[in-house]
């Protein structure tokens, strides 16, 4: 892949067609069998001649495969911008990354806006329910699919933290190490709580239209937008928001005595409602937030979580923030509990942040620093050769 | 008022036409001039000979004026059914205690789905925004037309907490104590944010009609429910929510794969918001949730909180609850250091509780001796007599 040097980032510009479709139909945790399964994926950096160097990062629920670089469809950079590039704390000039678009996603994965084949129109609801294990059970297809037989290291934040560790469960030789950062075992009522929130105003919205507003040419927009403001909420703390807007007004010197956004933050609320429309299908946001829902890895190995990870060969690096209330510290450490249970290889950081969730998106030296060093280490174990490039090109 | 007793309280039974009629139009802060103005109120107890033991409850956003016994609309107990009655916390054998539903509400104050005199027709959106000094300022005039000079105590939760602060701030004279609990002087970035949603939801129901639904027959109720189940999620800590529901199933054995509510914690949500709207009205929502947003006593003293209260006669008593992320510890301990930085006479007390927000409706002992305690001292200092009978009638 060309390293192209954009305004944004210096990471190679992703391939937007990068595409595999499942060999065989693939079977779902609920039964069901999806048989024709595209994995939409973007990779970053070069596969070492060993395959010995690749990294596979599991995206966060809205986010998707473009990791860095400038976005495809939005023109902003990707989810990881900071984090994944040359000399970067994820080196491409070392490591291979990949990642996919999650299954039931809209970023070209197959999902409930994509076309089934059995009926020649967009799935909507008739997609079935999936699950974390059905996304990773896809992702290990795509390894497959790019002959690789052992991962390095699996990385998510949030719903990709969940990944990872569903990676480290069942796929426990297949992968040599693991970072959750600021995730959990198990969604907790609180937060199937928000989602419930989020998804009821997706409902709400009559251009949802019982999930078909794709065939009848709608966009249940109000509804989503509403749903990604209250989900927003979670995402920063409230001294980020305090910080960041307070109560200072926007555009105006005194209040308005009206329903206009008067307090900059409600201007960025809508702001950030009514720009995730234009790049998020609402029936995803339905399957994507029930998979959270549904992830519980203690209940699934008779209500011990330790139970997941016995004997597990894999190292694992839990990663939490301070401010974080949506997936707090006390998440992280109930698996670090688990695992030193089971003595597995485990190392666990709770980085000092007042940035709530978002934390593990944006510039966090002393998380930066946490985590290249457990790859770095982890890729020195493993055997991967240092970059011989330092540095941007 | 006579004393009946019902199968869920022995506080009298609520007065359902208790209304006065303002005797003059009413100046709002933002300047405009309503001119016929109605406050429904409730009574509890009996008002001694020299006025003497006065209590003024102020009810929270959701709240009404039916602060004990059987609400008529609902059937269900007031809010306060736990604190207000004979020989209970609020002793109405000994205090008498004043409810009014606040301007802008829904429960027979003037408020947006009110009829308009000039027009003939529901105020809905051309209704004006009114603030917690409104509220207040109707409350006095109502005391006015009770003859009722001055207040033994002002106490009320949330909401009612400004209330009370704003009694303080502009009646000091009239007030001889205060209790505010589980509120702050200002309302939060994150707090407008979780307000801003709810309004955005409302708003984005087509059956709000822009806030002309009473006259087109129609009812906001998607909505509104959305509304609710939001702001619900705030008024429980994360642990309350976990120990009610954790991740139990809704009368199933298993996951159903499906978007029906398979948690109990969203069929309680989903409870929380069609049942709501059968009591709430969609405008009201919006007028009362701005009320709040409005409310910030520092700004109005030039940025100096403790400017509210110099040389305040008042006796404060601040309370909040452990568990509280809506309106935190550190909110109240605010007001405590501007009180103390103008040797106002307050105590403040942090009660642990792992309820949140909600706290301040339930059965909290600690709570509720200590604001007994805060008011029957205040009460023997002020000259109000014992209650002649104890305990229930």
């Amino acid at each position: 892949m060309t390293s192209l040097t954009t305004p944004l980032s210096d990471a190679p510009a992703p391939d937007l067609d990068a595409r595999m479709v499942l060999p065989e139909p693939l079977t779902l945790q609920s039964g069901e069998v999806l048989s024709s399964v595209t994995v939409a994926y973007q990779t970053y950096g070069t596969l070492n001649a060993d395959k010995s160097n690749v990294i596979v990062a599991c995206h966060a629920l809205t986010g998707d495969q473009y990791v860095c670089g400038v976005h495809p469809l939005t023109g902003k950079r990707g989810w990881w911008d900071d984090l994944v590039g040359p000399g970067k704390v994820i080196d491409t000039n070392r490591y291979f990354i990949v990642c996919a678009n999650v299954l039931g996603g809209c970023m070209g994965s197959t999902g409930p806006k994509e076309i089934n084949p059995a009926t020649g129109r967009p799935w909507g609801l008739r997609f079935p329910v999936i699950t974390i294990r059905d996304m990773v059970a896809a992702q290990v297809k795509l390894l497959d699919h790019l002959g690789i037989e052992k991962v390095l290291c699996v990385i998510g934040g949030s719903m990709g933290a969940m990944q990872a560790l569903e990676w480290a469960h069942r796929y426990p030789n297949r992968v040599f190490a693991v970072a959750p950062i600021a995730g959990s075992y198990r969604h907790s009522a609180q937060n199937i709580a928000f989602h419930e929130v989020g998804r009821q105003a997706i409902m709400a919205d009559p251009d949802w239209a019982h999930g078909n507003y794709l065939e009848e040419n709608k966009v249940p927009k109000r509804g989503l937008a509403v749903a990604r403001m209250a989900a927003h909420i979670t995402y920063l703390s409230e001294t980020a928001l305090h910080r960041k807007f307070g109560r200072r007004l926007q555009d105006r010197a005194s209040l308005t005595y009206g329903f206009d956004a008067d307090f900059q933050v409600e201007s960025y609320l809508r702001h950030q409602g009514y720009t995730f429309v234009d790049r998020f299908d609402a029936n995803s946001y339905l399957y994507i937030t029930r998979a959270m829902d549904y992830f519980d890895l203690a209940s699934e190995n008779s209500g011990v979580l330790s139970n997941a990870f016995k004997g597990s060969p894999v190292r694992f690096c839990l990663i939490s923030f301070t401010s974080d209330w949506l997936f707090p510290t006390s998440e992280s450490r109930a698996i670090v509990h688990a695992l030193n249970a089971v003595a597995a290889n485990v190392s666990f950081v709770e980085i000092e942040s007042d940035k709530g969730h978002d934390a593990f998106l944006l510039d966090e030296p002393d998380f930066h620093q946490t985590l290249r060093g457990f790859i770095d280490g982890c890729a020195d174990v493993y055997g991967v050769p240092r970059a011989i490039k330092t540095g941007a090109p």
